[in-house]
């Protein structure tokens, strides 16, 4: 596989005023500067959304798309698999380089403005309308069940949870385009937090977000900020908890990585910093496991040693991740290959992991019924 | 650009008691079986689908999907464009062929159990949430806004789209899977129709449809029955004719058309059938001259001639199209891909079009914002 970022661009993540084609066009045009290109130059383009229906009654997003851009007719389209919308659309990208090069992807989500139950029910699409939405299991529940039976299985206890958290709130403040950049999150805010779905409390929970984020990719580099994609797969399982046997791991994600990993010709010891989909503090656990970065349930050794902190041996989400970057839901996976790609650039301010040269983003669909997962960078 | 069709399945396009998982499922076991393959030989899958999230509170279907083959964990994801999801969806497998092969396209949708309000607003979500929702531009009164232009420009009557009606009316009475397979259309049941949105009657109006088509799709032919896609395009517009200069014609059907032509070696001279988009009678005549069979204004002249029938020189929709064939808007490309592979295996019965060897399909999102072609067939 031959793949190159060749430009990266992403709005703040958070409560904005702006409508989605705002949101994208800003991200577009931050990804086609960054890569000294004009729109002209782009051969296709995918549009990661989510919830564009039921939220913002919008629909056909490929042909707003091309709306910011009058005159352009070129192939596009809207892929869509829940939270792992913006992580399968560079996955495609890269597995169609053959036929259309570069290709653009813009993730765009707008989840606010919309009264708390309805965009719960909304979100809960992700989930089986029969086996999970008519039973009351919206994500934090469902995420609380794999909380549940990861605790009892292995003794993880709420004070990893909470690590977690504070570790994201201080990476967060270190990224300018965080949902909770400003937010200085402390131990007593956490102790305060009401709980959401046992064991979750509020701050084991990612915020809902407005945001996009675009990347460009080529099969050849344009130049040296240019960073390679070296792996892409995705996985799949079935969509509830309940068709599952096991809770504590997401056989999606460790098919994705497998793929991933084998065409990077990586192990788990070559990478230098993950972003990992976060949506509760426990998903990063099950994400450092299911990545290989720890044996099941031993994650929370290198937790609680510091070691997932960006100066540690192992650092997680070092934007902040979904719990304190924020999540707009369809951006997510296309904004965490913007995050690996400034981080591999060394481009990534306060929060630079030092001397990073392998990154891997994981993003998650549902509880865990897709994941994509990316390898980025060089093989020293 | 080497693919072959290897296997198609597809269920009666019509008012259905199944759930859309029940739906997918009967045209994907229709593939595999048609293709005599089973469903562990499927490299990747891509699910077509419109109205998933507000109609049936169901995203994340690749993970629907996905359940139907518990172990299955293969990449698969959902792409929309509005009612051309289907089409776009084979163009994607089409490109995708290198990463993944054979890869299984399924498109599905419900629509009936809804009001007609409800339904109509949520259709209306293909278009401009400003520019057309907000302004009551449904589907029906944008396309009698083609329809008006059309006439305006070029003389086309309302007795040129009740020709169309009743020849794909005819046509569905050959079909078995076409929605109104059962029901006789004649003169006196057009006159009685209702209007709809002037000039646009009751049978100008494709009806809404539950239903589901499957396509397998590979780069190598599997058997003498494998049917190649010798030419696949996609192309975008801006969304609302609000935007346009030029409502009588779709530029990115010409784009589309273009692009899939160019990569067969063809030219309208060469096609032996189409099925084309017609989602109203207008929509059909557009599409002949978007796809060069007659030059704009002239299309009412073969349609006046008879010649777009099964037996005519340039026959069009013998399936019935969308008009009487059914419109189970995420399935509709993918049951032209379906309709096309039959006629070109001399397997479609009572509506075979004799000799045919070159298919083209026409798969159109909104009122042009996309659109999907392909050819298939072999040039002789």
């Amino acid at each position: 596989m031959q793949a190159y970022v060749l430009g990266a661009g992403k709005t703040r993540f958070g409560p904005s005023s702006h409508p989605m084609t705002r949101l994208a066009h800003e991200a577009i045009l931050g990804a086609l500067s960054d890569a000294d290109m004009r729109i002209d130059e782009i051969g296709a383009f995918v549009v990661a959304n989510f919830l564009g229906g039921p939220n913002e009654s919008q629909l056909h997003l490929n042909s707003v798309i091309a709306g910011l851009f009058p005159g352009m007719h070129i192939p596009g389209w809207r892929v869509e698999a829940a939270c792992a919308s913006g992580g399968v659309a560079i996955h495609q990208a890269v597995t169609m380089l053959g036929a259309y090069d570069p290709i653009l992807v813009v993730g765009v989500e707008r989840l606010s403005g919309r009264p708390g139950n309805e965009l719960t029910r909304n979100i809960g699409m992700a989930g089986d309308a029969i086996l999970d939405q008519a039973q009351g299991l919206n994500f934090p529940a469902t995420y609380a069940l794999v909380a549940q039976r990861h605790m009892q299985r292995y003794g993880t206890t709420t004070r990893d949870f909470e690590i977690v958290s504070l570790k994201n709130h201080a990476n967060a403040q270190l990224n300018p385009l965080a949902h909770f950049h400003h937010k200085k999150v402390a131990q007593a805010d956490i102790d305060a937090g009401a709980t959401v779905a046992s064991p979750l409390r509020l701050f084991d929970c990612c915020p809902v977000s407005d945001g996009a984020a675009a990347v460009i990719v080529s099969a050849k580099p344009r130049d040296e900020r240019s960073v390679p994609i070296i792996g892409s797969g995705v996985g799949t399982d079935v969509i509830s908890l309940a068709q599952r046997e096991d809770h504590t791991s997401f056989a999606a994600a460790r098919e994705a990585a497998r793929v991933a990993y084998g065409q990077a010709g990586i192990t788990a010891a070559d990478i230098d910093l993950v972003e990992v989909h976060d949506c509760f503090t426990i998903a990063e656990i099950v994400a450092m496991e299911d990545l290989g970065l720890a044996e099941p349930g031993s994650a929370v050794e290198l937790i609680r040693a510091g070691e997932t902190g960006i100066g540690g041996s192992m650092p997680v989400n070092p934007s902040g991740g979904l719990k304190a970057g924020g999540h707009a839901i369809g951006a997510t996976g296309v904004g965490q290959v913007y995050e690996a790609t400034r981080q591999l650039r060394g481009e990534a301010g306060k929060r630079q992991v030092e001397g990073a040269e392998i990154a891997v983003t994981h993003n998650v669909g549902g509880v865990g019924g897709t994941c994509a997962v990316q390898v980025l960078g060089r093989l020293s």
